[in-house]
């Protein structure tokens, strides 16, 4: 993509409406715009992070078992009366009447719904296990929306949901669930950290959340050092291995790890020796939730066992903050410069910097070197503008793309482009003819 | 894909709340489900086609310069008082108050809220040209839904707007569209053709509705034969060519086609001679409208011209109707036992069938092309129920898959499969080891 024809208009100065880092600088690179309170439009900039983030987490749902469909965000209201939430909701429920006068609401979730597919379309055991989930819209109609998209009412969610026979299968769903977690928090290149948590509004009486680590994280966290000592990418699994599956589960949920509101400071200091005790802060990106019949039994969503009895199914819930990960991204990876995206959620994989537009030597240096990467399968942004150099290095390390290659008269007479890490700041000359190879390694790299 | 582990609930007799073809299908494949009146769930298989053609949508439009992002669902009421449309717009827009009583609605169409972007984002002549679109649900509150998702009331729609600086480029931006619209059909199988059209809400001067034909269509049109006869294929363009890009504009403009409506009996006779009229029936699949400054003017969204003036900005707005187009699909491409899919857009490229699920020999055979047809990258869909052979074939024609691979234990032991071509009915008897080959040439054709 040339800068000249992308749409990102990137503010001069810090936008006094943002609280925190990640709505500040989310507002600076014109990856979002507030339409109103709590909602928001995403520029093309942010949403392609958005794009990045829903294909991992397609992958790694299909590898899991999870089928994709898609559900409305309207939902009547009579379905919520089914399960007696509908009250329940209070105000944070977005309601709505139609011309008709019928009682709607934009659905905050959707336990009810699919709830209610699953028992119109399933007759049989025979067509269990099922795990279905979609990536929709949903509303929360907070009384003070705030902090960008991390707390918007208008959000983006993957929810899932696990369809089981017995309450054994529906607990090897939510394993399931739980490791497809830890390898989708992985592919994006975050460390998430599994807690015990409380069920809230949807019920049950198992849950964990996923935080990841955030000096500017909503909570405070306390776990076990060990978590940082994983090799979280590696976290490899035969889902239909019911036992290596669980195996997982018990690794990662023996160690302590609490949110201050549940944390039990002598639990911790029994459980974890001293120099593996680590405090910080966190933001809650997903959060699982086992709840067995709580919704298929008032909904009377039951099928004729092998032994012809009808059985209540066991279920859960599983969702993932889509477009609350994109701010949680940020407040976990950024400096004073900017965002530092991870490689896989990078809007793009590298930004190509023409020192001298306007210079023919130069500009067509960084013509063929931009077709070179782009024809090698690379998302290149190439800042083909007309700006001073000053301009262009802030607006890239503002932007945070992993890598920055910079082309200058100087380079073009001596064959050598700088290659810049954003992460580390570190700086390399390259010779033109094996910068796309080296580009393509350090863009495809496992993220460890 | 195995079907054991997919989720498709085929019905076995027609609904009988579906009026028109395409929506009976869609009911009894399994591919969407009513939730309440006009508002729809995509179940795994209805979303896998929805997902095709937003593709295929975003294909075309990266080729022709639209950069992708995404606005809200919801928009506030202020903006469309702006405009001027908030009060003209009638009941069929969804009225929403939140808790703290400010008045909202849900988008049925995006002008005010793009307009309003563009405003307060672009200052130059020199961040022009613009074209933004996006894919996203939208509600408009019919009294009488029906038709299913031909015409629901939450629907999924493409809507793009482009912003120039005069008048002349804001044409070609609409000519670069129009062109686009064509291939993007094409791309889908589908003969689209472009009539004038009516402006209606969203007003503007000039507009074109891409109907598609089918027998069951909405509207009666009367077009020139000669569109029939077109390569729409092989409508290839330079988007950056505005002369050629007009030329095929006007290929397709000068050419006779009306929607009854608007059909003018006396010119039909007088520009078409007799062989050529052809009338029938068509269903809108898109419309592209130029409406100059009709909302940048009263919205205030200008830049500084090259001469240092003022300029309102010059704007068309470009729509294409997703989760529509799966129904008009259907109701030109169907027959007595179900769909026909055309190939780009058929949510599995071939179905296998095994005629004797639980023999040793059809299943490892099965097993072992099954595997070797997805390794190749083909989307299978593989029968591996124990249902008897005349359900999986009425299931399979039903659903529509343009191939069907048959193998039972006759043809393992002569080491053939037969492959039937749901299209023409037309089945060949083809040996196991050039099966995939096959396959892949068939799956892989540009589409004619």
């Amino acid at each position: 993509m040339r800068l000249s024809k992308f749409f990102m208009p990137v503010l001069r100065d810090d936008p006094k409406e943002a609280e925190i880092v990640s709505h500040r600088l989310m507002l600076r690179c014109g990856m979002i715009r507030q339409e109103t309170g709590g909602i928001y439009s995403w520029l093309p900039l942010g949403f392609r992070v958005l794009t990045k983030i829903m294909d991992i987490v397609r992958e790694e749902q299909a590898r899991a078992g999870g089928l994709e469909m898609l559900m409305p965000t309207i939902q009547p209201a009579s379905l919520w009366r089914e399960s007696g939430r509908y009250d329940d909701y209070g105000k944070e429920m977005l309601r709505i009447t139609d011309r008709r006068d019928n009682e709607l609401l934009y659905g905050p979730t959707n336990e009810e719904m699919i709830t209610s597919i699953v028992k119109s379309s399933v007759q049989s055991y025979k067509d269990l296990p099922l795990n279905l989930y979609h990536i929709q819209w949903k509303f929360r109609d907070e009384i003070r929306p705030r902090f960008g998209v991390m707390r918007g009412r208008e959000f983006l969610m993957k929810d899932g949901y696990s369809f089981d026979l017995t309450e054994e299968a529906g607990r090897e769903a939510y394993n399931r669930m739980f490791v497809s977690y830890l390898r989708t928090f992985a592919a994006m290149g975050l460390k998430a950290i599994p807690m015990r948590a409380e069920t809230g509004p949807i019920g049950g009486n198992e849950s964990h959340e996923f935080l990841i680590l955030a000096e500017t994280g909503e909570s405070g966290v306390f776990f076990d050092k060990a978590f940082l000592e994983k090799d979280w990418s590696g976290v490899d699994i035969d889902y239909d291995d019911a036992g290596a599956v669980a195996g997982v589960v018990k690794e990662f949920t023996s160690l302590y790890a609490a949110t201050e509101d549940i944390h039990d400071p002598a639990a911790f200091e029994r459980e974890v020796p001293e120099d593996r005790r680590v405090s910080g802060r966190g933001i809650e990106v997903g959060q699982i939730f086992f709840f067995g019949t709580k919704y298929s039994k008032p909904m009377g969503c039951a099928v004729q066992g092998p032994d012809g009895k009808e059985v209540y199914l066991q279920s859960g819930s599983y969702g993932i903050g889509v477009s609350r990960l994109v701010a949680g991204i940020i407040e976990a990876s950024h400096d004073e410069a900017g965002i530092i995206w991870p490689q896989p959620v990078a809007p793009f994989d590298l930004g190509l910097i023409n020192l001298r537009q306007g210079d023919a030597a130069t500009d067509g240096a960084c013509e063929k070197l931009y077709e070179e990467l782009s024809n090698a399968g690379l998302d290149v942004l190439y800042d083909d503008r007309s700006d001073r150099a000053g301009e262009k290095f802030t607006r890239m390390d503002l932007i945070g793309l992993p890598w920055q290659v910079v082309i200058g008269p100087r380079g073009v007479k001596s064959g050598m482009a700088e290659v810049k890490n954003r992460a580390t700041g570190e700086k390399t000359d390259v010779p033109f003819d094996t910068l796309t190879g080296l580009m393509l390694d350090k863009c495809t790299e496992v993220y460890a």
